[in-house]
């Protein structure tokens, strides 16, 4: 991917060294000092000289780091998710830089521009509100989003069929003999459309009433800590235990969520899943610690990292991946515990 | 801190430019190429030339970005304890690069090794078994050890009063009228020691048999999924129910652990906290979802991150700690919730 046409005699000019030399350095061959290296890569990078065979030797003096941009280290799906990467990428011969966005904008711009000070040779955005913008980096490196949209199809996608996880949690509810609702929290992303629409959809086929009141939202304030979230999914609760007959169907699009809805349960003596049946989505290592332990969706993060991981490297090595599976959705399934 | 004794003079001489540009770099003054300054930064490097005005300067063109070696971030306690530490760092001026070991040593040497690559300005060391050796570390970074034994005292180390802790929790298992057993994994840490020594003194001034048998830990193969971890703790739980009168008392060395008991008893029927009470350690976001809600020491993350942070980045700014609080241990506390 030639960005501009310099040949390798004006690289030697502008480095002050010898044609032989950047050569050396471009193929990782022979003798060169450190000092001669970052002076030659400097001028390359300031240049944007690249071709094939030297973008191959270029890259084999690359960092061998990717960084993952993460929004919440402290969500035992995303920890997992990450760990599960590392682990592939370690593989693989890559260490992994983790930055923790902790969901904010301005702190997530600080970390690509940082992850590339650190010349990282690839990069890996899981989640996240916005589309992501690859014009916040400055030099081209390849990408792959997970959960997240990128603003441009030449970052790869790699997501859940979030849509049809939805389908499955709605109707395992709708044949459990509840009416679901689906309970989200504050934020807004590309999955939650996606799950919100699946339930909707399933709602509707089932001839039950799609209206807006059986998708209910935590605000922001009330998702801010366990107490405040307990306290709100309590006064859900009573409301759902007043409206309806038992059994009340919750399809929580968390597995998260779901966990602090059954605390709420417990406090308020409601038993599940005879009175309240709860689904959760993710299938993350929460979900074996709740009690009665969760119906969910399992979205398989092997699969994901191992996906995530093969196409990045590939791309990292210059290889065209032409493996088509790899423009498929994940595929989800419902896992069957004791909430349901 | 000079390593060896290298004038700026030489310095210029090595690097193919005057004595005023290095001053520049050095100073971060005026104008210069990017190719200039990777040149000169790597001369000084090489030559380990050093003094404090200059350290001040070339720290002014650090990286500004800290490590974080982490044994495993599914854990949930080190995975909030990063994310605190983070935060306090980001609002410091530092980005945080974490890494995640999964407790193995060779790769923790890859990413100190990779750490140092890119730089970093300091590093943080969160647990791990074996004393912490800087001689992995090729150059002179200031380094803070979190519930891992430094190979130096010039390194610093942070931890809770485990101890302390243990005594506690132990004190209010005799006090429920139990005789309390300690239950761990299959690692050792000194922060493990620490537990089973205040367990066992406590166990003794009260004149209850501190013998072996009274520590139960897991084995490697036990521990290593979720379904081994609960099959072997139902064993556990069976030979204490058959060995002594409930209600039986455990106080297991980690939260996840007390969530494995508590999930383990669940499917026994056996009933907490009226025949079985169980005590964790930690805090760790997991404790809030546990059923019953698990009663724990608390290690206070908050205090933990703020000290290690401070303390780091005086250090980096070449500033001597003078608070001698920071060589007191953090100090913990019983947090009594519902399984005691």
């Amino acid at each position: 991917m030639a960005q501009k046409q310099v040949s390798i005699r004006e690289i030697a000019e502008l480095s002050g060294v010898s044609v032989a030399t950047v050569s050396r350095v471009i193929n990782n061959n022979g003798r060169f000092s450190e000092t001669t290296r970052q002076k030659v890569m400097a001028v390359i990078r300031e240049q944007g000289y690249e071709t094939n065979a030297m973008a191959k030797g270029l890259r084999m003096r690359k960092s061998n780091t990717v960084g993952i941009v993460v929004p919440d280290l402290n969500n035992s799906f995303f920890a997992d998710l990450v760990e599960k990467i590392e682990q592939q990428l370690f593989e693989t011969g890559y260490s992994t830089i983790i930055c923790d966005t902790a969901r904010d904008p301005y702190k997530e711009a600080g970390y690509l521009k940082m992850l590339e000070a650190k010349l990282v040779d690839g990069l890996i955005v899981i989640s996240g509100l916005k589309e992501f913008d690859s014009q916040q980096l400055s030099r081209h490196v390849p990408i792959v989003c997970i959960d997240r949209k990128p603003n441009t199809n030449k970052i790869k996608y790699i997501g859940s069929d979030h849509y049809k996880g939805a389908q499955l949690a709605t109707e395992k509810l709708i044949s459990a003999k509840t009416n679901p609702v689906l309970l989200a929290g504050s934020r807004d992303s590309p999955s939650l459309i996606d799950r919100i629409k699946g339930y909707q959809d399933t709602l509707s086929k089932n001839e039950l009433p799609a209206d807006n009141t059986s998708v209910i939202r935590l605000t922001e304030e009330e998702e801010q800590t366990p107490d405040t979230r307990r306290s709100a999914l309590r006064e859900i609760l009573r409301k759902l235990m007043t409206k309806s007959q038992p059994p009340i169907g919750i399809f929580a699009v968390s597995d998260t969520l779901a966990a602090d809805v059954l605390i709420a349960a417990h406090s308020m003596f409601i038993s599940v899943p005879s009175d309240l049946k709860v689904i959760g989505f993710d299938d993350a290592p929460i979900a074996r610690y709740c009690y009665p332990e969760l119906t969910t969706i399992r979205q398989n993060t092997d699969e994901i990292a191992v996906r995530a991981t093969s196409y990045l490297v590939s791309a990292i090595q210059g290889k065209t991946e032409q493996n088509s599976s790899i423009n498929k959705l994940v595929d989800v399934s419902l896992v069957n515990r004791s909430t349901v």
